[in-house]
């Protein structure tokens, strides 16, 4: 791929701050940067905003809202409040979407946590439209149902989206967390205009703890050209993201790992054609 | 549950032998026992079934055959013969099913391996029927995709299940690989006359390691009563087996798992009338 098509994620290199995160991107040539929260924390949105665009980096995605599921009304309220915060910023950055990690069931109630997740998303959608900002609902490996997201298929999470029908609820897909399903090809083509961000992850044996384990793009299991090209011929026209959370990885210098990334990314085929489109409501607004 | 509804798997107090294993189960009144062929490998079938018949223990499950996808003929004739063995040896322990762990792609062709496992099924029908042997295709979580099997959730299972439209055809469903699912209850329901095992395990953090990271049955986040009953709910007449891969219980002395086995399943109620029925084909054949 070009990478002038790609985004770096910073947890991919965790331990960069925010300026040394702009100046890996920039100097590999990538075309945006997507961020988790902790990244911007300490200089604040505005501020890494204006990094962004000094670098001219897009800000492709911020990681995240969600976390629905509480055990008690006051801290469904806290977290509704967060949730909001989290769109300010998202609308700062102009980012094109904010991420949902939706959050696990408490007491094993999956179904009461489904309820949870759905009531927390609508009690966003005005703050959202007003901001401007897109809420990508990211379906999230099985393997974290406990402690992610009770969202754990792309299945479910387009029903989810479908049910809102709005244009502000979509959907973030990550090779890591769907490319088991069967049903991924079919489920790509419901989704595609409801594709706000997708990402590249690749799965490694052994799974050592079930968050940080993932590999480079094209290290492990999955077959990464296939899921590029089938997110492009549904007509997905966004940044390409790699956001790779690896105990292996973060024990690695943030420029190796930036370099080890940008060349990752290059491996993988794109056909004419495949390109971003830099139209977004996200911009728009 | 009664005791005499559920059965100890051999994988469960991994280092007892089988003359061990059903001292266990006999001694703390289980209906059945599960084997792994490795727990007989040493005394062979015959001799592992007069055992489980001298202490009136129902063979429930025998595992596994499978492993479809190879990456030459040679090698898939190889796992043919062996599956036929597999097959021969369920019908002389007369259990009620061999799970079929059905095998991970190779060269990440997710489709081709699962091209590869319709085809094996299908070439082992007419043994299994002549044998009287049900083949249970278990849906495996799907953190288990790249190395255990293509077959990662139950409705891609039971659609397979439907495809063959065969006696000799059905599902092995374990908790632990399936209890994520948002389609958990519809799916068990349309799998209704197809369910020929069903296995406990509970999810447990952190994972370490995606084989042997379960838990007994209550320990971690399933909801082990609801899940029983939306078994015999639909039907399920079979016993219930436990089924516990766990690095951290294979450190316990067998005695202490049985133990724990037996009083975590006596804590799971179960509804007058959730009783095992005692005609299956495997019996009957």
């Amino acid at each position: 791929m070009d990478l002038t098509h790609c985004s770096l994620n910073s947890i991919t290199v965790r331990s960069a701050s925010l300026p040394e995160l702009v100046a890996l991107a920039a100097a590999h040539g990538f075309g945006g940067i997507g961020l988790w929260r902790d990244s911007y924390t300490g200089i604040g949105a505005a501020q890494a905003a204006r990094h962004a665009r000094t670098a001219d980096l897009r800000v492709t995605s911020v990681c995240r809202g969600g976390m629905f599921p509480q055990p008690t009304a006051e801290q469904r309220a806290r977290t509704h409040d967060d949730n909001l915060r989290a769109i300010d910023e998202a609308h700062t950055l102009g980012a094109d979407c904010l991420v949902l990690v939706c959050g696990p069931a408490h007491d094993r109630d999956q179904a009461g946590a489904r309820a949870q997740i759905a009531d927390g998303i609508a009690a966003l959608l005005d703050h959202a439209g007003g901001a401007g900002v897109r809420l990508a609902i990211e379906p999230m490996h099985p393997m974290m149902a406990a402690d992610r997201s009770a969202i754990t298929s792309l299945g479910e999470a387009v029903d989810l989206v479908e049910r809102f029908a709005s244009p502000w609820v979509g959907l973030t897909v990550d090779t890591y967390h769907v490319w088991w399903d069967i049903a991924l090809p079919d489920l790509l083509k419901r989704a595609a205009d409801s594709l706000y961000s997708v990402q590249l992850a690749d799965w490694v044996l052994p799974i050592q703890g079930q968050l940080s384990s993932r590999g480079m793009p094209g290290d492990g299991h999955i077959d990464m050209p296939g899921f590029v090209e089938l997110t492009r011929s549904v007509g997905y026209g966004g940044m390409i993201e790699v956001e790779v959370l690896s105990d292996r990885w973060w024990a690695t210098p943030p420029a190796d790992v930036a370099q080890a990334a940008a060349e990752a990314l290059r491996q993988i085929p794109e056909r004419a054609g495949q390109q971003p489109d830099p139209e977004t409501p996200a911009e728009s607004c």
